[in-house]
């Protein structure tokens, strides 16, 4: 595809930096710089050079020299768009960085849309639909894990098998389709043995992806974690102390940027999300009151319940907040006991506790975990006990995991039409039902990789991304 | 000067965009990001490439693949630092930014101070102290003509002149300094004629630069301007009336950044600061209260006071109102009477209302303006006499204009030192006493553009740049 206008927007963080890269894609982009371009080097012409090069000047409009840049040349069909890109990088003023673009956008250039850049990326042929998606997730990740998935699916690890695997498919309905047009002879070109294996190749890839998505959601959007416990058992100290053990690592470089968000804690790489259940601590005992309930609606959400309780409370207290927590939790979650201020009592008596018959509501799965949050005492112990929710064998593994939930919908829909096609070879139907079936699975598996797709799905996914990518 | 040591840091704005430019400067900078990268083009090393030029591949954390990303590189000495310079340009998620630049860290780069690169950029001789500031005050600039000014300065049109006066004084000196080795027999090398000229030349310099301060400052700082009215004025109505008319102009074009700071208002390039007087307006007739005091002397601050009345409040409420307000004003401020709602009366009306008593307390210079600022009446009426109170001929003729208090007091020192100069000469006083003021002058006017510097004022100067530049 091919498209006539340019389209500009400001590539880099908003706000005032050192410096900040303004970019164009298009047929125009050379000559629309161009012309606002006062090369250091008289009588350079930007179209004239080299791709992949970096040109000292200055932005003029008319007779008012507005900055001193750099321009970068990226040149058809070897850049990110497929298409004419060059990218101006100007003094990061934000009053200076509207000044081009608007002067970009007199001079021709159009204000791109969210995402523009790469939806010209994906319709240019530079990339499949999931690699684009993967842009946006590259770029929002905030975790090792959600990092590294994102540049994986990015750079084709997700798609490429699918795009084969349909692609053999593709062969074998030809064949189907044309016996159909010899229907009357009962001839067989698609041989259904080999079909047949296929089809399972195909089977096994989708049932292992779709399982994946539990892992590519939990990397994606981080694991629900609910504190409940009383006022006094310690969370703060408990959310302090592991956010402590987080910064630990990254700040010890001076002037770095973190985006910090209230209680999300990066674990080896993934992220839990605490969910805050102000009110619950308070009120633990009371569960009759209205307000309880609409707190309780929060454990319902998590995926982890983190029940802190105080060693030092008397064992029905304790016991009764076991019982209250229990019996809200659903099936699938999974409960995590912290007793905290462990360095008030000697060790032998802390182990003698949880043989109180206080604990008895605890089943097998349940953790028990001892702490003294304010003396970062088996602080490592709740975070292996955290950790051990997540199955993190693929994402070692460098497996592909599907993390988009647009992916795991065509994926489910594409695995129910294929086992139809199984089906369908096993009972001996036929072919044009067969056909009928592999159309669908093709349909499916072709929305992923965008070889099938629809303005309205393009719309949806790029509204997402953010302006100047 | 030559460092031994490899800075980096983030050069884009913080938080998350499209693109993010991290940069490194110094010996190491190619052989740091080659450990670290893995180019598309297999066995590509990045010191033989040529200057100015791009390269695709991907940021390795041993076998990890952290990013796909853009390396530019800049050769010693045709840089901005003057050293070899290299520019990751990655994918714009923070988490990313940061692994990139842990990489770098322990891979040998050190994070760099603020402004470090430009501090560098002057000591490697690429440009003079009064342009390195500049660079600042270009990616702090809000409106154009602090852009403007700051623009010009860092190309060196500030400190040319002054550099090229200090060179032929210095000449002067050494031959005046010869005298004095032959001081027993009364020679006089240094032409006395010659050399009052250049004095002259020098004085005259100083004094039109000294002079420009007043106009830089507003320039770089904006014009305070307290708004002081009853409640029921319209202060508020006509803040947002100044801000809709500034908005039109360029919140035309989506999804772009502004730096909203309430109450800044740009008009013509000029950044007018409006002073909260809350308070003020609710107490405007009783002076005597004591919270009054500490509104009154914000107006002291102010550079124009801008009185908001009511058209159709009674003569003897106005009259108080100017009164008080006039008492309170020192020399040097100039106050814009505001008569707002005249919508509500006859043109004629409103005219002779200016003609009453109420009025009688204003004096020539006062400015009286009515407006309606609800139905953007006459704004235009208001901005020229905002405007009337900045001379902006030297703007418009291009002229240098002194924006920094550094080099405001600098020039004063100057301007006393070759006064003395100047008397000497005519006095006739004595050689050794001549070369002492001379060498003054030859100080402060080598601390502006950094000829004569100390790590101490360095260190105050950088101290304010941002990171990454």
């Amino acid at each position: 595809m091919q498209f006539n206008d340019t389209i500009c927007a400001i590539s880099t963080a908003q706000g005032m930096g050192a410096i900040a890269v303004i970019r164009l894609s298009g047929p125009e982009s050379f000559s629309i710089c161009q012309n606002i371009f006062k090369p250091a080097k008289k009588g350079k012409v930007l179209a004239n050079e080299k791709a992949n090069t970096i040109h000292f000047g200055t932005i003029q409009d008319k007779e008012t020299s507005i900055d001193e840049v750099l321009i970068s040349l990226f040149k058809n069909p070897h850049s990110f768009t497929g298409e004419d890109i060059a990218e101006i990088a100007c003094h990061g003023s934000p009053y200076i960085q509207q000044q081009i673009l608007q002067l970009l956008i007199r001079k021709g250039a159009r204000l791109a849309t969210p995402g523009e850049f790469t939806q010209r990326a994906f319709l240019n042929g530079k990339m499949d639909l999931s690699q684009a998606e993967a842009v946006a997730d590259l770029i929002a990740s905030r975790s090792e894990a959600a990092r590294r998935v994102a540049l994986q699916q990015m750079r084709g690890g997700f798609s490429n098998e699918l795009v084969n695997l349909r692609g053999q498919l593709l062969n074998f309905i030809s064949l189907v389709e044309l016996e159909l047009d010899f229907s009357e002879e009962d001839v067989e070109f698609a041989n259904r043995d080999e079909l047949t294996k296929l089809v399972d190749n195909i089977s096994g890839l989708l049932t292992k992806l779709i399982k994946s998505f539990s892992l590519g959601n939990v990397i994606k959007n981080g694991i629900p974690v609910a504190i409940v416990g009383h006022t006094n058992a310690g969370k703060s100290t408990l959310l302090n102390t592991l956010l402590q053990e987080e910064k630990a690592i990254v700040s010890d470089i001076h002037g770095t940027t973190r985006d910090v968000i209230e209680d999300t804690i990066n674990i080896e790489g993934i992220t839990f999300r605490f969910i805050d259940t102000a009110g619950i601590r308070e009120t633990i005992d009371k569960i009759e009151s209205l307000g309880i309930e609409r707190t309780y609606s929060k454990i319902s959400k998590a995926q982890i319940v983190l029940l802190m309780l105080d060693v030092n409370d008397p064992d029905d207290k304790i016991h009764e907040a076991i019982t209250n927590v229990k019996n809200r939790m659903n099936e699938g979650q999974q409960l995590i006991v912290v007793v905290n201020k462990t360095d008030l009592l000697e060790d032998k008596v802390v182990e003698n506790r949880f043989h109180e018959s206080s604990f008895r509501e605890l089943a097998e799965t349940d953790a028990i975990v001892p702490i003294s949050a304010k003396h970062h005492t088996n602080i490592d112990g709740l975070t292996t006990e955290l950790l051990k929710t997540v199955n993190l064998t693929a994402l070692d593994n460098d497996e592909v995991i599907v993390t988009n939930a647009r992916h795991y919908e065509a994926l489910q829909k594409s695995l129910e039409a294929i086992t139809r096609v199984s089906e369908g070879l096993t009972s001996g139907i036929s072919g044009d039902f067969l056909a009928q079936d592999i159309r669908e699975v093709l349909h499916f598996l072709g929305e992923i990789t965008g070889q099938i797709n629809t303005d309205e799905v393009l719309g949806n996914i790029f509204k997402n991304f953010c302006i100047g990518k």
